[in-house]
């Protein structure tokens, strides 16, 4: 089955908002063996949005759209819908009820323009949101379903989950292709290209598609395949064999998890607890790790030492040390691990101090020098990185590669 | 004028890659004025980039499009160009001597396969790729201009700023556009819409664009018109005066930057410090202030106090508090806010307290339901906010709301 994602919405086309829906749907998509073969981005135009809709019903058995369903003027969406599959908008008393309760809840003044969100094209069937006031619709002619869902990011998200993945798989007797994650770390993607070619010819004659997806500080390399034969299967266990035991320093996990719930799990295996002592990272790896349910379990708290005076008073780093290697050094690095180990009294520690742009490099400490410390009670372990990428990157790389040191510290 | 962008490449239509290079080309054509009308991005085939051209030609002045330059054997951008504009392929000297500088520079060696990016389309100009192998191209037909462009984002963006824009500004006589933004917060997008109805209209009568762009916590009003008459100037005077007079309230700031940034110039503007004591937002708001250069100036740290044990140890919330109350409770983020204003010796604290979900929700307190409380040496106010959406959204809700209340709080 092949889909169409249209996106409406000027703000993706003057660039003021990325296209992450875009990304989204697709990877949810294929994930129930649905291919994209077009996203199209067109502004909030009747017309346009008609044009698109009878393009993808020429091309494509499913298009899914973002955008325009909400209560501004510029939201024109259904009134497209309309025209295309030649209905009208009626009003539908049991949105109008639950966009009444959401405003309640929330404590807001409904407004009268919040009415015209309960108005949806004859016909459609609706798909609850649960978190929002603009239902998603779905309209089907002939070989072709359109399903339209609100632009806002964790609504679509939330539609996709909850309503349109079960919609489709049920209507269209969908068979979720097979797909394998490896998660590496500490190898470049063509190092890692180089030493597995072999089997990278091997899987592709098997018609196992492999695709590289570098991250920062992480490739993911995703195997492939519409179904699995029993051959196929041989195959990819003895490929997962050959990495075991040939790159086993570079395999981090074989599944596809948030790298923070890899260190998640790890640590509820050992019951072991955790505590951060940021600088440069500024809290990114606690948001990292705070990002995933449950991390409670483990995860303490941190010490975001952004300022010396905080490095000394909070965390007894000595002045004198700080003159003499300066903030970003080993020496600092280890005492901010051992103290934050100490003080919230928990089994591993990680300290992070760096330069992480654009401003504050020198010859000596270039943009990108940051040292990582982690530590537990017996042992301590620290290293120097130098990264390459503007401040938010710089700031991403030293998170993941911090918490990939503690990884192989709790191994 | 009117453009399409085109990005070409499977990591983009299956998700695995989020296309940022869309955005960066859409921001840059509107910054000269030139009005990108729909993005389209499509798989490696040589048809499917003809027909995308053709296209694109009857429907705009302009095409960029990216993907598909570099030597693989799926980049057929080239020979789809060539099939569209009727030419062959030549052997370009001098961007082979650039090739083969390049990676002479690089210390690799060079292959068979790179001489295939000397060959360009006969009558292409080429623009010249400092930083990477694959040179812009730009053909053009009657009213069309077509430029490709390689997909890599940091050589496309180079190429973009070094070349493309000043070849367009020169080629066409562009004159840059004039753009206003007005930030707002504690409204909703309807509320706002139905407050500023006749504005809207009467701003719209004299071809003004307005578009509202909701962030988590904010809402963007934006203007656009290609050129600013008088008459727009004083009608845009006009509205951005009744904003100021009517809804002073919920207007944050009159121009478009980072929330973070505008609270980092209001505390640098009142030679201010800042720290932060985050139990449910992890770290974020330590982050989202982390990510702005400069913000050591008034950033001090955080105490990402995530277990009660380091409420009680670290900030000193007495354990009799938290069983009477609860963590999440005004009496808790009041000390907490206290504590770190006081330990970290700074000007203002903001402290944060909540459920951020998927769990921990009771009947009394529902998943969502956060307390926050900002604080300087004289006084302190708390707030407690229920937020609807998942724990990402609450984690960023709470976090915007926070910098939102210290916003108010400094003022």
């Amino acid at each position: 089955m092949n889909a169409i994602i249209i996106n409406i919405g000027n703000e993706l086309l003057n660039g003021h908002t990325i296209n992450t829906n875009a990304a989204y749907i697709a990877q949810k998509l294929s994930g129930i063996g649905i291919n994209v073969i077009e996203t199209i981005v067109i502004t909030d135009d009747e017309q346009a949005i008609v044009n698109t809709i009878s393009n993808a019903y020429s091309k494509a058995d499913i298009a899914i759209c973002t955008g325009g369903l909400g209560p501004t003027t510029d939201d024109i969406t259904k009134k497209a819908i309309c025209q295309y599959f030649n209905v009208s908008l009626v009003f539908d008393e049991l949105i109008w009820q639950h966009v009444q309760q959401l405003f309640a809840k929330r404590n807001i003044n409904i407004s009268d323009k919040n009415r015209s969100q309960a108005e949806i094209p004859h016909g459609a069937t609706t798909l609850t949101n649960k978190i929002g006031t603009a239902p998603g619709l779905v309209l089907t002619k002939e070989h072709f379903t359109f399903i339209a869902l609100p632009g806002v990011p964790f609504e679509m998200q939330h539609l996709i989950d909850e309503e349109v993945l079960p919609y489709l798989i049920q209507h269209h007797k969908l068979i979720p292709p097979f797909t394998k994650t490896l998660l590496f770390t500490d190898i470049s993607e063509s190092l890692l290209a180089e030493k597995i070619d072999t089997w990278d010819k091997k899987l592709r004659e098997h018609d196992i598609q492999i695709a590289y997806l570098p991250q920062p500080g992480i490739i993911k390399l995703k195997l492939f395949s519409p179904i699995l034969t029993a051959k196929q299967n041989t195959v990819i266990d003895d490929f997962i064999r050959f990495v075991q035991e040939k790159l086993n320093d570079f395999l981090a996990y074989v599944g596809d998890v948030p790298f923070a719930k890899l260190i998640g799990e790890l640590l509820i295996e050992n019951q072991a607890t955790l505590a951060t002592a940021e600088s440069c990272t500024g809290g990114y790896i606690a948001h990292l790790l705070t990002s995933i349910p449950g991390s409670s379990a483990y995860f303490k708290g941190s010490i975001i030492a952004y300022s010396n005076e905080v490095k000394i008073n909070s965390l007894n780093v000595p002045s004198i040390t700080i003159n003499q290697y300066g903030a970003v050094s080993q020496a600092v690095v280890e005492t901010m691990a051992k103290e934050v180990l100490k003080k919230f009294n928990t089994d591993y520690a990680i300290a992070v101090s760096g330069i992480a742009g654009p401003d504050g490099g020198s010859y000596e400490k270039p943009v990108g020098t940051t040292w990582i410390a982690v530590a537990s009670h017996n042992e301590i372990r620290s290293q120097k990185f130098i990264f390459t990428g503007d401040r938010l990157r710089n700031i991403e790389r030293a998170s993941i590669s911090a918490l990939n040191m503690l990884r192989r510290f709790v191994k």
